[in-house]
């Protein structure tokens, strides 16, 4: 799957937000109504799909991400994981509500390879608390094969309190 | 701590790496003798210090790579860690041995903000084995507040084996 | 599900196991005719189901459990996850393989009680490589709740060769 | 170390502990004047030291605690990693908070023995927000070898206000 719209980079505004519930503002983003961040555009991916509960990133990983053992960095499956999991916790709040990454965690069960095919990550939501939520996350490269895998803790944050 | 030789990117050929120990090849690379990973380029860091069990990176971070929230994406700091922590294991390699990254955890603590200063990643080993490594790695701001902390688990490889 | 067999607690010699698969082992030890470890007595735990790359665990928490703020103390949970996902890898391995655990996480997403009610661990493989088997695992309670969840890291070990 | 005074072992209820700083309460702990938690009495470890941000547990594993392969379970280093963190934590903690754990995770490195010997895990306070406490543990053996590693992340709760 590829998102056709033109996407535009950038960190959305507070008011560009406002009264949006999490699922709302990832669609906005999705069909190019928002922008996406900045790192999407210097680490080579994007989100593609969101319902509640689940996001799902797609990523086509460059020769600029390579390690010195000519792999593809493990940062950039750890950023992916880090995304997707936070979009699905994200997408269950409503408007007022944002998380933050607590802690994520990665295994690498395979090589990246920067080979011009699409790699893609899918989270979903394991536990739901009020002030925490937790997901879980898969990257399969085009083979279906799983080629890393983790975890992120994520808080939920009222941003109608002062902090 | 600046790195003052001009930094060329991109991986070595293996006969350049060869005969080389883990420790002297990443202080080939930080006098730049050998080059720092295209990965160093895309998310502005470098190693700057290496010695037997330790490793240090220092980060640049700029605007582009802000997450939705207009902070720096908590990858950047889990590439740090995984960097750090996989050239602290890889400084006890003897020639002819390598390392790979089996899994990366880090817990993001304070937001890291593109302000123009510098973020310093240290990374120690704690665990030693013939085939596995663990290290520990802390990332801190120019305030010396710990912004983000992790481990990494690496196992051991042998390059002069069939894989 | 309840282990019907009067269970018998104890360390396998190896010559009880020679020989065995990882699934006839485990498969063994959950008919009875096969020791169960000393620990599942000690945290009243068993292993009930086991298949290629899957098994599942059943505990039934106790007072002797609690921690200083009288909820079972996560350590319980840990142990499950730890003891789930290992059998989880151990299924896939072959007579003369055996497996030891590299590093253990889970995230604790509701309370576990000692109310009588049996706790289910189910885990599975998500990675497996010739060195290193990746799993994760889901802890439900009675009413289908997960209460915790986690993933490890496992190492493949030949008997076959001198360590 | 030893502790000398009888250890009672239970759960503290809530009067007992009104009034008490985190700090405070495990120092009655350690004292006697606290019960135990019943955890400690069934894996066979204690807290024996505490102070600001730091708190370190003895265990001494017993053949109850053997593991399929004749080891101590993973689990019992994970516990003790979960209690001496969570305990770190609380000694920030002034009346009227608690914490709670939202993850744990380790590393093993070496095997753990029941021979009679006495094992030590000493946690330290990494990071302290204000609802989100991370800390790193060390587990060593008699002859101070790192056996085991690890983090937990601890959220903080206000025992003044309803959940």
């Amino acid at each position: 799957m590829t998102v056709e719209t033109p996407t535009r980079y950038g960190v959305a505004k507070p008011d560009e937000m406002a009264g949006l519930s999490g699922l709302e503002a990832m669609q906005a983003m999705i069909e190019g109504r928002l922008p996406a961040p900045p790192i999407a555009k210097t680490l080579g991916f994007l989100i593609v799909e969101v319902e509640e509960g689940r996001a799902v990133f797609e990523g086509h990983p460059t020769p600029d991400l390579l390690n010195p053992a000519g792999t593809v960095h493990g940062g950039w499956a750890l950023t992916l994981v880090d995304s997707a999991t936070a979009c699905a916790a994200h997408s269950l709040l409503p408007p007022g509500k944002a998380q933050t990454t607590v802690e994520t965690k990665a295994n690498f069960t395979r090589p990246i390879l920067p080979d011009g095919r699409p790699i893609r990550c899918e989270a979903r939501v394991v536990g739901q608390g009020r002030q925490i939520i937790t997901a879980e996350s898969h990257i399969t490269n085009a083979d279906g094969k799983i080629v890393a895998h983790g975890t992120s803790t994520l808080m939920v944050i009222d941003l109608t309190k002062p902090r």
